[in-house]
């Protein structure tokens, strides 16, 4: 080692580093909800389990054991044993009580006694002598009995031993959980982050939104509704079995440059405006439009809303009318031109002249960012705990981060809504800032592949951890092709498609009505309410209500529906069928669907009834009930035949069981 | 705002936050070369380039502009500019110019300059007034003038402009170019992660490996082979075509427990014993064995080997024979049982009576660490700059980790193979610790889908930045059961696959000569030269020298094999043949390759031409070399006919071209 040893210095913090580094004998990678390097935090539901998996190994041969260790934040930790899987995969189900901000740990560490016990075992198969191998095992116990507890009992219990019973306590279950639970843990590596969690309440990931203009719901036609309609409505929402309410702004609206109906550049003398144009002399976002009624007629709706099991949405939208308050008291956080006018939004060459946009750097920075926190928890305090936002991506992506931290302190129960039609990147981005839900790209997937690959894309697991869609089926900006031109038949599918592919979807009111006259060539509603008032007669014939009553009903009736459902998609020979299974693991729930995604014609085909499900071979059967018949009967074989009418019947949903399947 | 405002305060450190959050305007994410969130290293090859993507975006519709930082770290930066590719995604290539510890950081901003060009483009299109987009404008250059260069030229020229004569100035790409040179980079936001770079010279990733026993390299039958003996065998390994030669280990062999002939237990007098079994009263691990010559010879033999253009590459074995002098010196190093004797590897119930191991933590850290770095960095001082490292997954991972960035510092060219046949996670775990090249499962990858999905696997890109593989053959350890019955239609099959699917391959001596003689049922070689010495006739009938001389001159002559070759996999409608492309992107190195994968039966089948890569259609035309024979054609139409033939035929290799392709 003569020339060698002299390179032995050569690095001043080698013997540092090499100590530092050495600490890490396990290899902790791969984990599942590690979202960008941990810069983000994965999400979970409280009271339902979230999976965590990693991959853990070391060098070796020897047994491992790994644990999670988790809490919400500045809590106390609590620790949950991993398993093993396969290929170094490991795994546990970790739950959170309540919604808040979680973090999690994750440790490994070599367990020494269990490899003593799996090594010894196999060397007493081969018939070799152990005598020192049990010589090695009481030194482990014995330093082990230091700490007390049932390491000191076995301890004492091998005292006494001798020769084969000896032997038997040391390689008993008994002794591998006591050193597992006394022993020393050697080698205990941590992984190198803290990951977060973000813990949402569960009607984040799972609920049926309907949304509302409330200047439409007067009782009588071109009376402006009020907040007390709004109540009047209530029930109506509520036997549709939806859960929350969203209603879009009803705060003071701008007059300079209001925009007329069906989005004319000059309003008529009594044109609303509208809604979007936020701000008047009346007020700007923590006030409400007059003609809705006043605050106190809000909360009242919050309150009647909550007794029925409804929750009230708001719309926060940044944007001002050109006569919102804030103009006058902070110019600093508006943009001016050279001219000394304001600068008005604009996609050029598109200008849209009844609104400014706030600006979030340099003089607003950060008086603004904390004015539209506290817009928020205004509403927080009023009794509003979902807030719907408009167009979030134009906004900065630290705001969003920012600002949904900060609600959440004051209130984890408050759940944000991104509403983004944008770029695939951008629009997850958004959601890994904290958006509990998503818009999606749903509105726009009508084929079966179209569908398929997106609910692939959605349910891959990178994306599944921070980004829950909302199906929205219609919107106030949205009057989709499809829909256009579908009929009742396609509107009864979409619906079906939206409330059970996923768990969080919802409709534009309207949409039970089958309403879809639009702006010629455009994906625009015809006499759009967001630039006028409408009267809708909600019991118009054609309507889809007990559509909806029954989707809605299957949602709270059947696991499989849940947010635990499981969604996977089967064989139907006919590309214009789409046909997929919804399951809770574990649990009898198991729903099959058939939707026909042509308006226009009846279609057939063969499908495959999922008998290795049940553990059937494809001779076997399985027992039926048609959900929307209520009749029940036996599948018998693999493979059967449907036929689906656009008229008569558009979707079929089965509910499979068997006896002992559980 | 008057409820609101009270809840400003709410959070002490929320305004620091905000701003030091708000300073991340754009999303940098995605990055390609981020391994497991930068804990590791990606790994790149000195003189040729690495391709870094990022998805880059922010808030609104502004043009953004990125560049990667980088440098050898302690040097200066340099900076290059990354360009747009779709969906969010960007890209740049980066050539590290030297071996050693790369970084990079990435950085991004809003191109606002850009951005006026491309909206007031739009304006004027539409005829709008852009009266005051000039004046923002001109303050725009105005505040960057400020700084000089060509922003302080740009803005002279526009003191004296009017009119069209001034939007002509701004709207040109001049003014563009200096606003980006000059201008600000308005919202600059870093990456929050300095990224490291692991750049090997190119050896790591491009080379022919020849494995040899010196001891078997004697000219007399029954001698023992010498340093001296190796030099004058290093024609023919040159003439071969190799890159480097490697020698199984060359240090004193233990005599306790000594293993015989064919791995038995008790050696007969005269048997060599394995040269795994490290370490006598002749010396350890800086020490050779006597019989090959004195450490002079050694370096004679570095010295010889690199006049003809081979590299000499050493094994790097951990464990020691009972009889290793550090068991004396250093007892702390090693595992002593209750009864006083020493622990020797075991893998229950198998049993290693003439091997010990190290241990690594307790009394050996950092003593052992220091002690075996010192090892590797002595035969660095011989010349040595490649290590095949035997078993590395038996050995801690942090050690590896430290071990190779230490050699590193001292030498960058250093070259760690790791011979880890192991579980497929811990195998690339090795790889991230700083492992130049890592043993594979090509040896056992035989069928056409096996071999498909392999490559498939090591050529994603998670893969590919961290893991190098090296298609070893068959070696010392492994006589592969196909070869064992494939005869030399196999032998030639096996060759053309390791060297062309990718950079790295080698063969141990005998593959030539399609030596295949197994221990009965074993993947054993018979009479195996871990255990005896061996003569060989390298001339001896039924060798397949001529295809090994012309695979290494093709992977020599053709940019397509290079490290730079990207491969893929074409339709050949018989499963018995394997038919895959090589090709260097925007070159007119093109090569196709049909393997025989059946070494008993000739096989024939359709394959297609890839004529689409040549811009023809399908009933175009592309010039085909034949590299085994050498003469040249046309093929006409995309689908055509091949019969290969185990005796006559094994395999065969074009080159395509078209005139105007480059």
């Amino acid at each position: 080692m003569n020339e060698a040893l002299q390179t032995s210095n050569l690095q001043d913090c080698s013997v540092e580093h090499l100590h530092a580094l050495s600490q890490q004998r396990l290899a902790i990678e791969g984990v599942n909800i590690e979202i960008d390097g941990g810069r983000f935090a994965a999400k979970a539901v409280a009271g339902q389990p979230l999976t965590i998996e990693a991959d853990i190994f070391s060098d070796g041969h020897d047994l491992l054991s790994a644990a999670v260790r988790y809490r919400m934040r500045g809590g106390d930790w609590k620790e949950a044993p991993f398993r093993f899987v396969e290929n170094d995969r490991w795994r546990v189900d970790v739950t959170f009580e309540r919604p808040g901000d979680g973090e999690v740990e994750i440790i490994a560490w070599r367990d020494v006694f269990g490899t003593w016990q799996k090594d010894v075992g196999r060397k007493i198969a081969a018939g070799q002598d152990v005598a020192v191998e049990i010589a090695e095992a009481r030194l482990l116990v014995e330093a082990a009995s230091q700490g007390g507890g049932q390491t000191k009992e076995l301890h004492a219990a091998l005292v006494h031993a001798e020769g084969l019973e000896l032997l038997e306590i040391l390689r008993s279950p008994r002794a591998r959980m006591a050193m597992a639970a006394g022993g020393p843990r050697t080698d205990l590596t941590p992984y190198a982050r803290r990951l977060a969690v973000q813990v949402d309440r569960s009607l984040a990931a799972f609920g049926a939104w309907y949304e509302l203009m409330p200047r439409s719901q007067a009782e009588v036609p071109g009376q402006h509704g009020t907040f007390n309609d709004v109540i009047a409505r209530l029930p109506y929402v509520r036997d549709l079995g939806f859960d929350i309410l969203y209603l879009t702004p009803i705060h003071p609206i701008g007059r300079t440059n209001r925009k007329g109906r069906n989005n004319s550049l000059a309003a008529s003398p009594g044109d609303p405006g509208s809604p979007y144009a936020i701000g008047s002399e009346d007020g700007g976002h923590d006030a409400v439009h007059p003609q809705l009624g006043t605050l106190d007629d809000f909360r009242k709706l919050v309150e009647e809303a909550q007794a029925v099991g409804l929750e009230i949405a708001l719309d926060f939208a940044i944007q001002c009318s050109p006569d919102h308050p804030w103009i006058a008291e902070h110019p600093e956080w508006f943009d001016w031109r050279p001219d000394g006018t304001i600068k008005f939004a604009e996609n050029p060459p598109k200008k849209y002249e009844d609104i400014v946009n706030v600006h979030f750097y340099g003089s607003s920075n950060p008086s603004l960012w904390l004015a539209l926190r506290d817009v928020v928890l205004f509403w927080v305090a009023q009794g509003v705990r979902i807030f719907r936002v408009d167009n979030p991506h134009t906004k900065p992506f630290p705001f969003w981060e920012w600002l949904i931290a900060e609600v959440r302190q004051v209130d984890p129960d408050v759940i944000f809504l991104s509403e983004a039609f944008t770029r695939p990147k951008v629009m997850k981005r958004l959601a890994k800032l904290g958006f509990a839900q998503s818009y999606s790209y749903f509105t726009w997937r009508n084929t079966k592949v179209e569908l398929q690959d997106y609910l692939e894309e959605l349910n891959d697991e990178d994306t599944r951890l921070v980004m829950r869609p909302n199906f929205f089926a219609n919107t106030p900006d949205i009057n989709p092709r499809f829909l256009q031109t579908a009929g009742r038949p396609g509107f009864r599918a979409r619906l079906v498609l939206a409330a059970t592919l996923t768990g969080n979807y919802g409709i534009y009111s309207g949409f039970e009505l089958c309403e879809a006259a639009a702006v010629a060539g455009k994906e625009e509603y015809l006499d759009s309410e967001k630039y006028e008032i409408r009267h809708w007669d909600f019991d118009r014939p054609g309507h889809i209500k007990d559509d909806i009553r029954l989707i809605n009903r299957l949602r709270r009736d059947h696991p499989a529906l849940g947010p635990l459902g499981q969604l996977s998609f089967l064989n139907f020979w006919n590309d214009e069928v789409i046909y997929y299974a919804r399951q809770e693991p574990d649990s009898a729930s198991y729903l099959l669907f058939h939707v026909l995604l042509d308006p226009h014609n009846a279609q057939e085909g063969d499908f495959e009834v999922p008998l290795w499900e049940f553990g059937q071979p494809d001779d076997g059967s399985v027992m039926v009930e048609d959900l929307l018949h209520g009749n029940s009967f036996t599948w018998h074989g693999k493979t059967h035949r449907l036929r689906l009418d656009p008229h008569t019947r558009p979707y079929a949903i089965w509910r499979l069981h068997m006896e002992g399947r559980s």
